[in-house]
């Protein structure tokens, strides 16, 4: 089949990156007999340096006229870049923000996955692992705190900044029908987290998740305070298998727990609209202090890759393979810096990437 | 000398715990020639029980009238209790924020320790506990989402629920100034935690901060955007001194930092104002499935009269000997259910108390 995908190599270890997933497509192509068409999109920083704004138009047309996006990661160092003294809006991330709402990406699924070969890495203890966790945060990505209107005025010489977080039914309902109907395709339960006792977003909230999970009897259904999932998380991650909720708490959540897998370099996520379409990018960020060293691991962005060739291309049997190909490098034990453990073979960026294309 | 302190047994297990701390302090009383008189408050379910809402007027006078206030916990189960029957505004935790409101206790101190008797209860490993951690997180506990506006509207016959997020300068201020006062007696650090690459709050919060650190030249201080604080918090907690942070973020974070420490039947914390007046209580909630059975763990509630001691009395020497009692009887291997394991010894609510006391 022949398709079109949007690079988007972005910033900080994002090329070399995307170079290793793209490196691995190619070799699916090769393999099954697809041809994939690819075009550079630039955003953040890169987009900045080129054209002065973090997203274009002309970005976005790219985008939409492509069957998905494949990222590697946006941003710098805030403390020593350049991009960091524009104000706010020009910024690397508000790029980010800005095209995951120009192609309303509504849906951000986030695996937070153990794996076994990486037990050691886990910060939590042998007990607290047990068999192991598996979850997946689904966030909602266009709505909340993140686009609501926002303003700083002055009351009396007093400055005041006033942010909106607000959430209609529609926008609650389609996030967590794809919640459900992700926890049917695993291990059949959503918790879905809010403040209920504080906010009146939550409240709405939890009743259109009540409403939606009633076309879902096959999955239960808990709800959970944000603080209280914030202490699960730590306690007995094994208790998640799909955690459901707004933007800011699945920036919070989704992050605590990428790394209470210890696996951070290794997490996967897809941002996906009401089409096949989606942006697919690690979890990780940019690392701008190791990029261009050949250091960084690409596995997060290689099965990023195969998350895109499972819903957006309708290719199940080549993510399987990827997905088979990592493993089965992790098995031989060879690790980048970030994943090394004693008795582990250490490799780079570029040849991790080799050695997942060739064990596909 | 003498005091007025202003007692809240609360739900669940709160009536037990204060049960516990008042003996502690009847004996620091007896020790030092004190003289406290109590006036019980009613507050959550146990207000709801008797006067139909979570606070009166009444209590809040009581309240006031007070040289502090120290309180168990509020709530019940939400699945079973008829207080949930309520609408939210009428709930037992509508109490607890009306009460801060009211007493203007904008400031929420909550050291989050290590015990080093319960390491093993620490859900990270021996690798990333080292020596230890030892933080105190500074949340702004009357502003942000918690207290600004909110309603649910229709438009086009779909429900939309708005809350509102708005700090102004004084209220950064304030907290940031008591954030850098308690950093000075501790490791003069200070992480400001916010979401200033998305929310024009947490700029504001920043740029506040900024200005605050200059009365400071000691205090070192540093940002961090909120999503990597629930990373670093399970990553490294000992980079941690004090965490200075906004209403919302710092109920999730403060939480997550107890459960880190697997101490969390151990720590209190203290609600104060710009007097000496606060409301000390333990970080934990109010376990209504263990109530009225003699098997909670009063100690967080004791530390917290320990702490009552030592901000609002002036009474640092009490406040020691209270917690170096809580230590001795510790280290003599005295736990809670909460806390045990192997080779220590198991005892239940009251004789914890007692021990403590006698220890003094
Ligand atoms: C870069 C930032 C705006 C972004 C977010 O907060 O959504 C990031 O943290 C993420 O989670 O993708
Ligand atoms: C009961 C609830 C409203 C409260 C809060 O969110 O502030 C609690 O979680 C806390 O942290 O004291």
């Amino acid at each position: 089949m022949d398709y079109k995908i949007a690079l988007i190599p972005g910033d900080g270890i994002g090329p070399e990156i995307v170079r290793e997933a793209k490196k691995v497509l190619d070799k699916v192509c090769e393999k099954y007999g697809h041809s994939f068409s690819y075009s550079e999109v630039l955003l953040g920083g890169a987009s900045i340096d080129v054209h002065g704004v973090p997203l274009t138009d002309e970005a976005i047309a790219t985008a939409k006229s492509s069957d998905a996006v494949l990222m590697g990661s946006i941003g710098g160092d805030a403390k020593t870049s350049p991009w960091y003294k524009l104000e706010p809006s020009k910024r690397p991330e508000a790029g980010l923000l800005a095209i995951r709402k120009a192609l309303n990406l509504f849906a951000n699924l986030r695996p937070a996955y153990l794996y076994n070969e990486l037990r050691k890495a886990c910060p939590l203890r042998d007990e607290i692992i047990g068999d192991g966790f598996d979850m997946i945060i689904v966030r909602e990505l266009t709505g909340g705190l993140y686009f609501g209107e926002r303003q700083t005025i002055e009351e009396n010489g007093v400055k005041k900044a006033i942010d909106t977080l607000s959430y209609n039914e529609n926008e609650i309902r389609r996030i967590a029908i794809k919640a459900f109907e992700i926890a049917r395709k695993r291990r059949n339960k959503v918790t879905s987290v809010d403040k209920a006792n504080v906010l009146d977003s939550s409240r709405l909230w939890r009743k259109v998740v009540e409403e939606v999970a009633k076309d879902y009897p096959d999955v239960t259904l808990e709800h959970m305070l944000v603080d209280n999932c914030a202490m699960q998380l730590v306690r007995d991650p094994k208790q998640f298998d799909v955690i459901l909720t707004e933007n800011m708490f699945g920036d919070i959540l989704s992050d605590e727990a990428s790394m209470v897998t210890g696996s951070i370099g290794m997490l996967s996520s897809a941002s996906l609209n009401e089409t096949k379409f989606g942006l697919y990018e690690p979890s990780h960020g940019s690392a701008p202090d190791i990029a261009g060293q050949d250091k960084a691991n690409p596995i997060a962005t290689i099965l990023s890759a195969a998350m895109m060739l499972r819903f957006s291309l309708d290719m199940d049997k080549e993510a399987d393979a990827v997905e088979a190909a990592v493993q089965k490098v992790l098995t031989e034990g060879y690790r980048t810096g970030d994943i090394m453990s004693e008795g582990c073979k250490l490799v780079g960026t570029k040849e991790m990437g080799d050695l997942i294309a060739a064990a596909l």
